[in-house]
Parts: structure tokens; sequence; C-alpha cells
């Protein structure tokens, strides 16, 4: 964990646990002098990963969630899960997910999701010359339909709000000044 | 809630509570006939209110934010404070964030922070002439530098990563498009 500048955390305790997140909540002096107890979510992170093929297109998802009971438009994503690092993670839900391989794997950037109530960091990876020749292994709870969009139509999915998950809108625009120079 | 199409809901319950969002989890039986437990964050929703001046700039805030130990730049924004509506919240956090006042207040669109984990929902807000004309009303947790930024470096901000946060940095871009007509 990062020193904490300006905050210091007198104490720390775990709320709930699980292999996806747990829910933490610190004790907490500010500069004022005054204690407040402040609890967010503890993730582990999540690469969300755009996968751009030789032809022009991007491969998009379509899949259920459930806290939000609607269907997004998504680009494959997933949890870090250690000890595999972000780019590891990346390559293998592109398999997992659309059976995807890619020619090159590329970290664009990072983000975070939803800072004021999670850690949640979100990494964002350029898949090129994706390729979907590979089986997809899926949990039962991923309800993915897949489909390949001309980039140009993506990019306007993203920025007109049609992909509704603002984590690949993000991951989608961020992608935008380099798909040019695949 | 907006009604299950696929996922059948058979229990829910609070496992935390709060005044800013509670711990929720489901018991599913999925359309395989599996039971599982889902647990995600049961949010209230939240406003980013983008605010641009008649001189062309962008105000954006830079915030300590404690579950990450960082500074972000961000946009004016908070939780949704029911009985309050999401524009009510725009006007509301734009005046306590930044003293600030707008000739309009415009829904851009709205989009999910983190669909897989939480169901918080972001309103996104263009203000339009803003005039940093009120007095700030913030909490103590909010430490908040304000600064002021040409559009164009606003965007390329949104658009580099230097904004970190992801959800301002897509209600940045989600306004570029409108910007120019204001």
């Amino acid at each position: 964990m990062a020193a904490d500048p300006l905050w210091e955390t007198l104490t720390t305790i775990c709320l709930w646990r699980s292999q996806w997140y747990n829910l933490r909540q610190d004790r907490i002096r500010l500069p004022t002098g005054e204690e407040i107890t402040y609890t967010y979510q503890d993730h582990p992170g999540a690469v969300f990963v755009v996968p751009f093929t030789s032809d022009g297109r991007v491969v998009l998802i379509r899949q259920y969630r459930h806290p939000i009971r609607e269907w997004l438009w998504e680009v494959p994503a997933g949890a870090v899960e250690a000890p595999e690092t972000p780019v590891e993670a990346a390559w293998r839900e592109l398999a997992e997910e659309i059976g995807g391989t890619a020619n090159e794997m590329q970290l664009v950037g990072d983000f975070f999701a939803a800072s004021s109530v999670s850690n949640l960091r979100i990494y964002v990876f350029l898949a090129a010359d994706v390729v979907l020749d590979v089986p997809t292994n899926r949990e039962a709870t991923e309800l993915i339909e897949i489909a390949l969009f001309p980039v140009e139509e993506a990019l306007a999915m993203a920025r007109s709000g049609v992909i509704r998950d603002g984590q690949s809108a993000l991951a989608l625009l961020w992608c935008e000044p380099l798909w040019a120079h695949l």
C-alpha cells in the first residue's frame, strides 16, 4: 500500500471477505485532527482488453450484469488473479471470454473506476491482430454474446453512450489514437 | 428495481449498511439451474458535472482519495441524496465543491462505473457559462484544489490518462461534441 500522505490510517479491518474483493473499513485521523470511519471496496484490480482485428474491426461482447439487471456492451475484461500480472490477465481474458489470440498486447494506461468507494484500478490493453481461433472458457455466470464492429462504429458507440459500461467506453476511447498505427 | 429477465433472485440481504451505500448479497438461480451467491455495492447513484466557463475553460478539482491514497484530477461530483433528483444534485455539487453557478445544466448521458461489482450509475452533466461566485460548502473529508484549464487541454488530459479518475475522464470526453455549441 502506498504511503498515506495526508490522512493517517489508525486502524483497518476487513468487514467482509470474498475471492473477488473485500469490504475494508479504516479509522482515519484527518489533517484537521477529526477522526472518521471510511469504508471501501478493496479490489485486486481488473484488465479491460480492446481487441482489434487486422481487417479494421473491434470485438465487443454483450453481457448480462446482475447488479444492474441489464445487458451491456463491453470489451473483454476480468479481475487480475494473483500471482498473475495485469498483462497475463489480459491474455487470459482475451482467450477465455472470446476465444481470442493476438499478435501483440499493449498496455495503454490505467484509471480508477470509482475512486470514492473502491480502489478498483483498471488496466487498459490494446490487443492487435486478434483472431478468434481458440475455445472460450466461460463461467456459468458469464452470459456472453460476441459481435464484431467496424472500429469507427465501436468508437461512436463509446462516445454516444450506447456502450453504457463506463470502463469499456473509456478503454475504447483511449485506444482511438493508437489503432491508426496498427 | 427493474425486472430480472434471466437471473432469478431468490433472496436478498443487506450485509452492511451506511448513509453512502450498502453491501447487498443476492441468492440467485441461473438459467442453467445452478444457484450462486452474488455480492455487490448498492449505491444511490452519483452526478459528475463538467463546468465550462464562457471564456473557453473547464473547472477541474484536485482531490485526495483515501481508497487509493492519491490525489486525482476530477470534475465536481457527488452522490444523489434522495429525494433530490440527479439534476438537483448536479446544481448542489457545482455550488458546494467549487462555489459555481451556471446558466444551464444539461444531462449528457449516464453510464455504469463498475457494473460487475456495483450498481453505481453515473449521470454526466454539462454546466454552461459557469461562474465561481458563491461560497463553497465542503465536508472535512473534501480536500479540494480548484484549477481552470483551456477546454482543449482538459480534453487532452482526459484522453492521455493524466486524469486518472475514469468517471471524470469519460464525462469530459462525452462533453467534447457539445462544448463547441455553447
